[in-house]
């Protein structure tokens, strides 16, 4: 027997041998996680960190296993943070080495990715037990916000907002810290259960509220201050992209709009362009379509198209 | 060795008694699910009992295993249906005892946490022979309503307007038989999944069809009728929050629409207000932006605006 | 002890009685799969299929465990290709025995759904290395059009729309191939993750790219052409169904739009009908609503409404 050749059923044999002619190896291709022997972490594993620091930041919510005082203080809650550090420097590390040895071609025994892991991770923690503190006055504010609220806890264990700004404090952390890849793929899970969108590069203050959120759009650049609530659909986005003299899009540039303090923002306003600026305790309606600053206090409507109704008499 | 301190890394254990000091066990805080002694269940123990209805719902749909006539009657089934009701009744006594000790700060050996949660389990019990003929009416109009929808197994095994007015069915039962907290968590499931936000409040009809779903929001006081079908992206929301003497919003008062019998409701439109009434077989267009009630066979449309076209000749 | 009773706590058993009289099993019902002996594959084990198929194009990305040239290659790769088209096979067996014992009754010893299988699925793999490239392309156009892209591996490992299109890239080849409803679970799979429905009889050319994504609709019978942008919300929707003589709806018929190469569909854009055709080169602008078609070249833009702005002095 050719070891070459696993046994299959021998409809499919001939099939293999024709498709591992042309599916070989791709292994510097840009759909495989493999650059010359260098890994980045995998989606999953780079979630389950994630799991893993929100249920250090809400204990007994998401999972299935009650807390007690023993779980949640002391040696052991000393050893979660121990091991999830632990994970995270060595994820890190990966990203850190993968671009390494795509840009040098080899990482072997390069002794900068490690350091920079250490110094991510610890400087992360070290902001974990503020970031807590900044997501207390994020519950507080969905609890006063929602009619529909019941408690805090309802808005911990239940609400799309409150998960996707957790995460995005989180995300937004070590994309601070300049970790690569990690925050995008935290943020675009956060994407992908709650239907918000919000680019680990955006900076938001606290006491902040996304009701429903389904579609909800915040772009890289975007900067919003405290207290700020938003409805599903809100976009706040790029006008236009700038392109270098070859036609490629510049990257890294301010494109999207700056929004004050206490402003709220109704269902499926779109807001856009890295000049626009919404002055504090503003009011911006649902479905306004606005690309230029308005002052604080400003109350900003769409005139409703009045729909035709026909009524037909029976 | 210090038995509280596990061994960590050295670069990681300077940081972790800096984080320990500030991040001490969070007992009482919003953020954690424990409150002196008593825990709520978790959100993922919440979604795998409904998970486990769902199943009991449409038998060999969503898992991994077929279903034989052996497992879909008799004793297999009676011994399903008693171990998700015992599941249920302790998540449901958990919940209230959580309410119970946060009130009156000790729930021991109280008898009417458990007594609730034995009368809702049977209760909900007893209605879930009519809810799933309901569903058998849901299953049906998708089909009728769908030009696309091959077959009624597609539907139950791929649309997510099913999935989610399931969940919806279950979690408004519990609702309306006063259990707290687990009809919103089975609700935000759905909402995860399916990008459907329904509150378990809302009151609905027979024969209802989402289609696509991406986007909808129905609103807790809502009042929907039979046979009526809303396409993604429609908001049936509130017009305003009233709010007390000290500023705080009020909570549990009507404020989102109702909608009457064989009424259809295309893609993005939004009515808002809990005096906002439509009137049964009326056709609302799409993102037409409605505030006020309809009579009966209305045709609400946008004049949607005419877009302005520049076409390059080549 | 009766066994046909198997012991339930006191409180439940009369319940449990009551309820097993009306809940009896239901064989033929369109809530339960299945029919006369035959049952489709569940839905967990066709995504478990999908998140096969997708892991050999994007090896090490989206799971847990890093890939190796070993892995990649040789009598690895081939015993992963021989799992999954076995895996597959049995499933598109079943799926055409349950449709033939729905139609005739028993499909017990029938050769054609084997052999249907059989031939599907060796031409689904033959076809997996075109498709491999065409994803590449995809991957290209991902990083190119959007300026927050740091790299292609952050496009493969996070971007909603670049998992939405390889799974429709799956799901439409099997389509094509005739297969019923396993490419509507896989599609309706991609949905739940992204927000981003893609039927999968919808004809989509290479390098396309769709950013943030949630909330777009794209209908069986469209037709799309190579490098075209999207972004989210954006419906490719039909303007209404034909019914026939029953007033039932009329199924197969061409109802959405055609829209030709390197068109750019900026958010919430709404575009209709079967006959509306998108010249190429063209772009149309945010929220715009179209049922009918543009040449080449056009540049659609909604005159946005002008909003209202009340600035309150301080």
């Amino acid at each position: 027997m050719n070891k070459d050749k696993p046994v299959a059923e021998p409809w499919l044999g001939d099939v293999l041998d024709e498709v591992l002619r042309q599916f070989n190896p791709c292994r510097e291709c840009p759909s495989a996680n493999h650059v010359r022997g260098a890994n980045l972490p995998g989606q999953l594993a780079i979630t389950e960190t994630l799991e893993t620091l929100v249920s250090l930041l809400f204990p007994g919510c998401h999972g299935r296993n009650p807390e007690s005082d023993a779980t949640l203080s002391g040696a052991s809650l000393r050893l979660r943070l121990a091991s999830v550090g632990t994970t995270l420097r060595y994820q890190i590390e990966r990203v850190k080495a993968f671009d390494c040895t795509s840009a040098k071609g080899d990482c072997t025994g390069c002794k900068d990715c490690k350091a920079f892991a250490e110094h991510a991770v610890a400087e992360f923690l070290r902001q974990l037990p503020a970031l807590r503190s900044v997501l207390h006055e994020d519950i507080q504010a969905a609890y006063e916000g929602d009619p529909a609220a019941r408690s805090t806890m309802e808005v911990v264990m239940s609400y799309p907002g409150l998960y996707a700004i957790a995460v995005h404090r989180i995300a937004h952390t070590l994309f601070a810290l300049g970790v690569p890849l990690i925050p995008r793929v935290m943020s675009e899970h956060a994407h992908a259960r709650t239907g918000i969108d919000i680019h680990p590069g955006a900076s938001i203050g606290s006491g902040f509220f996304i009701d429903h959120g389904t579609g909800v759009v915040i772009g890289e650049t975007c900067s919003i201050g405290r207290h700020v609530k938003l409805y599903q659909g809100v976009t706040l986005g790029a006008l236009s992209f700038q392109k270098d003299e070859n036609g490629n899009l510049v990257k890294g540039i301010k494109r999207h709009p700056d929004v004050e303090d206490n402003v709220v923002i109704y269902a499926g306003a779109t807001i856009l362009g890295g000049n626009t600026r919404i002055g504090h305790d503003s009011v911006i309606g649902g479905n306004v379509w606005l690309i230029r600053s308005v002052p604080p206090f400003s109350k900003v409507y769409n005139r409703q198209p009045e729909p035709e109704i026909r009524t037909q008499a029976q």
